[in-house]
């Protein structure tokens, strides 16, 4: 079975397991105080170029997100996203369960436009009864987005430029940041992204690490953070686990050299479906490629291939999701090309 | 000054002061467990035809709309609703508030469809990751809609067909019921309600009350109903206030003949309006017309009408909303229709 | 049957009845924005001396409690309250469903103690997890407290002290608070609530309205309180009944003049009942009387009074709570002494 | 330094960190859906001797209690704790950020009395206004206690017997259970735990993994579990880490064998402070121990032993907590008892 579902049916990078054994019986504190994980932020300033920034580490994708947005949301904001963006489709209603809305614009390719959100905030603030609204109060995107694709610089700077105007925070969930960065054409980098956001996170679980993402508050934590992360029953007594992994991603660049490994491999898988004519139901960069599939070729492909489904393209068609990631091997890819 | 920018600017129907009045003095129990609450019940479960109905008061209608919705909804489930309807977009947040999403549809003249809700609930079970998504567990519409339009009946046993086969419960919001039922043409009644809803209110604040809403259940309240009305604040020590009001509406139709008062201005101003050649926004059956105004004959009014601001139109034109209700009086309408 | 189960079987005072009706058919605008609301604000700062005072209405108790905590805490701090406060055992847990804990001290007769209170304060803060663990950050406090006691006003400065000393704000639910201030013996007045405390509210609900209590912020409110109070449903469109109400009570002294009666009569009964010997539960010098009747006793009297249920006293023993109000008669009262 | 702070100073048992080696580029499905977690899922249902068992993986304590409450207890209920419960002090009000209250009665050397709950509940519906408190709807033990103290089977099996009257779940924290089966002189088993508990969870992250609480539902998990779990952010992408590490514990006795080191050093440094003559705060049979210090013994300490604050005794002395774990050597408990 060749196996590209998803980019987290792996474990962790090696020299993660060989850290958490090499460092096992060392005691240290508690919660997120030792030393791996100071050591772990201190890299990760330097990767951001921002050495004032707050680094705290959070154990998955969801949690991140909605402790992040609860812990800097006012109770009268809700979070502007995207329509399909994750907080907004696909997390159970993690955001709302905290008490806010998510306020959706029309995504474009998986992105918000800097224009449409200028408008909406724009349009807010014109109604005369809008204190019966909620205020748009903050700003999520996700880098690489829903559908794997990227905003560029440009893109970033316009919609940091509305968030600053309208003092609204600029949140990027950066799940699979690794390959975002990695992709071929980006303009963006950490700095950029410490300059340009409020908060964002470099995702571990899907880049890497047995779990993890280490959130970057460029300016600052939110007071009391550390009391919502655990209200929110999200601080692990053995903060280490996380320490430890940070700090190995972020040692001698691993965190960006395994990522380039998803980028090759599915660049390869990309060229190779092009070549074989397969249809494309959007152009991503980076590790997640979304073909539009006949069902009858899909049935065929059971307990072959294993890819994601995505959703329904029409009453014959289906679009799946191809993941490549840190550990896809080269040698899978090409059996895949061959078998499809 | 001729004031029509909404339907709650006066106080309550002569009658309902009058008997407030003479009961004034009569001791009883409270929190809703006096003899006019329970008279008040009486009548309306006769006029719903519905004598096994539940009937509960509640001060107004965002505080119905959040607290009926909480209390039906289990912990990962949403509402759904029309992308306009009053809980997504006018009360501030309070459904998120109690940790629940709306998930919305696209409206039509206010209304949803049930083709798109069947589409919407079908497309959510058919996705292999529903797990990880808001359950559509509910549904919410108003009657009259937030633009004054109305369901047929059939367009309600439609949407009441598709919430039966989803298991979901259908809530009406009637803050201006008593304008629906009276409108001219509709062909839907207070038992086709009770029979095609599993919750509804019958509105107060907006049809001759002071406040209040009576929320009927035709099936029953849900458990232990009473302790969430307080929990969210909402239980009355002096619930003959909400018992009293109802008790009045509903004793000889009087809910019903102020509310064609409202019909019968509403009526007179549009046919005076489209004899003007003014050119309306949307048609509307009820007692709220929007007109599209030049801005320059809106500055023009100002001092001499008072009417909603809606929405912008364009850059010259503005939607204004013009709203009768039970204490219009005919000679209002006819300086009204004069001045423009 | 004699009725002093509680103070609010009656419904309003006369003069609010009245100026409702009067005013009923003019055209205000609405969420309290209207000219009856502006002056009961003007009237009620004058009252407390406290010009720059924030004035809001709101229609109950526990909603007022709910609103104004949960408007002010910040989300890692609780509420501290005496173990009998209204907020921590009788609002089916409305503090809790906003999020937030309530925070216990012993109550000595319905009262917390102020070095208590510096004692729990400088005890968490000593503790080295107190990240872990919820801030006190707000004290709730009733006056007269559920057992109808009063604080001194050296009490309240003490308490005003430590709240001080540790930015937390003072909180004072003063649903029958008109009972209160007419106290004989009392140095507490309105000035001094102003001044010493951080929000307290002037019931109304309790003390002479259909409804209503006037929540006062002597420092400001918190910002967009008013979309919070829409948030939680609490947002009157009809504003006005809330405003009138206020207007009335406090216009010539009305609120002052009404309470002195239910103390009149409540001295009246404590005389009676002294006199014939019963045991006080709690000496009382407001509305409520407190008394530890025989269990035969209150069989026999059964049908002939109505007494409110406190507590079992012992197997055969209850507590009774005996209360008058504003509209309590004397002749109600003899009536009383008389029968038992 | 001699560090006895607590036990979660080190990472994992060794056979942990080396089956995830092992398994580390296995293919395998997200979320918990994985063959380890139904292996380790098996294992647990044998080790409790209930096949119908529902098994659920969470990351940490803290964020079971409050999964596993929030998803047990109808709005209108609260969970019944010791006061001195980990629930109801420590988790920074993650109880009541998901809007229930904790009730809570008095600790008996950390427990709770199973006549003290009757009556608790009993009182609550004898009150004519139970509709407007909160309502008991479960019952949250530890085991061992915060206070490392152990039920009896007797006592187990009267607070199943109130729960059973009552309808209310029986929930019992386990964080450190391994100890708690482990210690001398329990008559308790896992079995029992399954027989007399509605919920329980068997703790990891203090019992050798690196995080992970394995929750088991003898009578099965309430319905749509796993959306709670995901909406309150909590789901692993990579259940594995959570399923590998539980089918290690369960394979061969792992978690009871080493469970009984932190027992058998606990042991003798309980043996060799009493003969030195310390005073103990409290008996505790599993891997916790209280003693009463001086403060200038704590103080000359520093530097080389580090214990657990646990809070002040009087003006000179402390309370301090001494843990031992899974992985605590014999030869640093000889250096401890030598150093005091």
């Amino acid at each position: 079975m060749l196996y590209f579902e998803n980019d987290y049916c792996e474990g962790a990078h090696p020299a993660i397991l060989q850290k958490l054994t090499e460092t096992n019986f060392e005691k240290v504190s508690g919660y997120g105080t030792d030393p791996y994980c100071a050591s772990a932020r201190e890299k990760i300033r330097a990767a951001c170029a921002c050495p004032e920034a707050d680094v705290q580490f959070i154990s998955g994708g969801t949690q991140s997100n909605a402790i992040v947005i609860a812990s800097m949301l006012q109770r009268w904001q809700g979070v502007v996203a995207a329509a399909t963006g994750h907080v907004a489709g696909h997390e159970a209603g993690a955001i709302e369960y905290t008490g806010h809305k998510v306020i959706t614009l029309p995504q474009h390719n998986g992105k918000l436009d800097a224009a449409e959100l200028r408008a909406l905030v724009a349009t807010f603030y014109a109604d005369d009864n809008h204190d019966h609204m909620v205020f748009p109060g903050m700003v999520y995107i996700s880098h690489p987005t829903e559908y794997g694709t990227l905003y560029t610089k440009a893109e970033l700077e316009a919609l940091h430029a509305v968030c600053q105007e309208y003092k609204m925070p600029l949140f990027l969930d950066g799940a699979r940041l690794g390959y975002g960065l990695a992709a071929e054409g980006t303009d963006v980098t950490l700095a950029d992204l410490a300059r340009l956001t409020d908060v964002f996170y470099i995702g571990g679980t899907k880049v890497g690490a047995l779990c993890g993402e280490a959130v970057v508050f460029p300016h600052g934590a939110p007071a009391h953070f550390m009391t919502m992360v655990k209200q929110q029953g999200a601080l692990l007594a053995k903060g280490r686990l996380l320490g430890i992994q940070f700090d190995v991603l972020f040692t001698d660049g691993l965190y960006f050299s395994i990522s380039k490994n998803a980028i090759i491999t599915a660049n390869r898988l990309k060229a190779g479906f092009a070549e074989k004519g397969y249809r494309f139901f959007m152009d991503s960069p980076t590790n997640q490629i979304f073909l539009v599939l006949e069902n009858a070729q899909l049935a065929a492909l059971e307990g072959k291939a294993k890819f994601g489904f995505w959703e329904k393209f029409d009453d014959t068609h289906t679009v799946v999701r191809i993941a490549t990631s840190w550990a896809t091997r080269m040698d899978e890819v090409e059996a895949l090309i061959d078998l499809m």
